[in-house]
């Protein structure tokens, strides 16, 4: 993995090189993570645009650090970026692009004051966040693991699911299964909405319990390695009304169409005018309120959003989500959402579990 | 709880002034959550230093906060803090004071931008903080509930902690009953750490197996209405080495002397020497590299922090907790925690798990 992690690092003292800077003081944890393959909750990394990088962490993270990235020359000290800071200082750099993004006010307002006069912070954009959007195969490995102890998961569950159970319970059950085929945690907190709590898009499970002729959404996924599973399943108990199956149909339907629209070069928002489109035509326009989809690796959200007027284009080895929804207010809702990754011959589908409506 | 809200708005808009700003406009989420009682992900408050407060959070959150704030007035806005922004440079706000702690420089520069000539953006500190560091008593009463949670999710665990199971997987079954038991989550992802790895204070519970002879540390807790409880307990496997039994004494002790040195007044490097004299002189002292302790509420970690050259001084209805801890490299470790009150005639210990040495 390391040599992994060098090659990273070369990429971007390419970009800082061509924006201008001497070096690059990454904070984001995620993005040192990225850069490293060290997971900490208090680390930094300075890359110059010519020349070793250096990491630093705390004294938690020594021996993780020393394991992992052996390569890599490693300071320990609590004050991560002060430490880097006056290292680059001292190594003549004058422009040191920060992470304006992550950075508080009062952070830069110490670091300037450590910096002294002749090095300056300017900012670097999100020139990590941006190599980061196209993974490598072993990052989509990872992700290929997390969806298919997702499926997994939700496979487990299927037979406990009856009228009684909490969403709360269902939800924690789902991630009890998530860390017992192995998940290091559930990607975020599970959705499981019940009934008319299926139309609030980002419900919060609670205390109410299924009920017969209820759909019931699951929002869940898996973590493996830090990379990020993210699927949607909704289900009927027992029976299913009409206005269920037809809106269940319409956004099975809808996100065919969003799959079909995935291939390298296609505009984003296109692709999610793909599924709204179709979504529109029944006249239920007004109940998807919320974007396509996103891109997942390290983080649940990243780059690129799909949506409504968003810009860009889809590139090969972009894992993202397609999720459309139709939400009902004070009946109920359905939203159905694969992870899968772009590829040239078609999208990958990640998140195999079946998306024909179940009936339990 | 409105007018609980209300009062915590006037205090705020007391310190506004004091300070000589026109307005505070509070970015930190768990800060507007503590002055209106909305727990949002994308959510701004403006408190003018005279006149009534506004709220601005987005549309998945309109009806949350309409009916858990009807006396606040409520803007509907992806973009929070910008319209508070304009709304406040509207209204003739000149000094406009900001949370550098939260806003990055990216998002600083942004509002700048919006803010014009008229109105400037200055700092306003840890003023939030500092008024959330002492609890009311309804606050207190979650607390209360979350500790009791945390509590009798230990005790339903413990029959099943048998050589076997594995670290996560204990770490589920401590958070699943914290669930099943009325916790909203769990307060922090659990420490589940065994043997050797209880050598490791932030170890993650992973794939080890509990065996024989282990000493294993557990430190959890529960959330009940956004407050968090933390609590840690070691117990013992089968049997109990020498080694194990005396840190587990010394432990204990010193968490006594902590809390005996609990009262309003305390000044917080004391309470932590009480405890780390006494391991210290136990010959333990490079074994307990941590504080002693930190206050809990909203946040799972906040003001005060107890330790090795913090200070300031404990005040009635803070809550904290008493957390020392030893750790044998490559042998194992012992740490026990409560969660407590500050009060007059002595702390009032949340957390009511025994303290003696569990041999399961």
């Amino acid at each position: 993995m390391s040599d992994l992690h060098a090659e990273r690092r070369r990429r971007l003292a390419g970009l800082v090189a061509a924006d201008g800077h001497d070096a690059a003081l990454i904070t984001r944890l995620v993005n040192v993570r990225y850069l490293t393959g060290l997971a900490s909750s208090n680390a930094a990394l300075l890359v110059p645009a010519d020349g070793e990088a250096v990491l630093a962490t705390d004294s938690r993270y020594a021996g993780t650090a020393a394991a992992l990235c052996p390569g890599l020359e490693t300071v320990i000290d609590r004050d991560t970026a002060g430490t880097l800071l006056k290292r680059a200082a001292g190594a003549g750099v004058r422009t040191l692009a920060f992470e304006a993004h992550d950075l508080t006010v009062e952070r830069h307002a110490e670091l300037t004051e450590k910096a002294g006069e002749g090095t300056s912070l300017v900012p670097l954009g999100r020139r990590v966040e941006q190599l980061r959007t196209v993974k490598d195969e072993s990052e989509i490995a990872l992700l290929r693991q997390a969806c298919a102890i997702t499926d997994e998961a939700f496979a487990a569950v299927l037979p406990l699911i009856r009228p009684g159970l909490t969403e709360r319970q269902l939800a924690v059950e789902l991630e009890r299964r998530m860390v017992d085929l192995g998940a290091e945690a559930p990607a975020f907190e599970s959705i499981v909405a019940a009934g008319p709590n299926g139309a609030i898009p980002h419900h919060r499970p609670g205390d109410r319990p299924l009920a017969e002729g209820d759909l019931v959404t699951m929002d869940f996924g898996a973590r493996c390695g830090g990379y990020h599973a993210d699927m949607t399943r909704t289900v009927a108990i027992g029976r299913v009304a009409d206005w269920q199956r037809e809106i269940y149909q319409l956004v099975a339907a809808a996100q065919r169409a969003a799959l079909q629209a995935i291939v390298p070069g296609a505009d984003v928002h296109d692709v999610d005018a793909a599924a709204r489109n179709m979504i529109d035509e029944a006249g239920h326009g007004a109940d998807f309120p919320h974007g396509l989809g996103h891109g997942v690796g390290l983080e649940i959200h990243e780059a690129p959003l799909l949506g409504y007027g968003k810009t860009g284009k889809l590139s090969g080895r972009v894992p993202i989500t397609a999720e459309p929804g139709v939400y009902l207010a004070g009946r109920g809702g359905v939203r159905i959402e694969d992870t899968l990754v772009v590829r040239a011959d078609g999208p990958e589908i990640l998140t195999k579990t079946t998306k024909d409506l179940l009936v339990v």
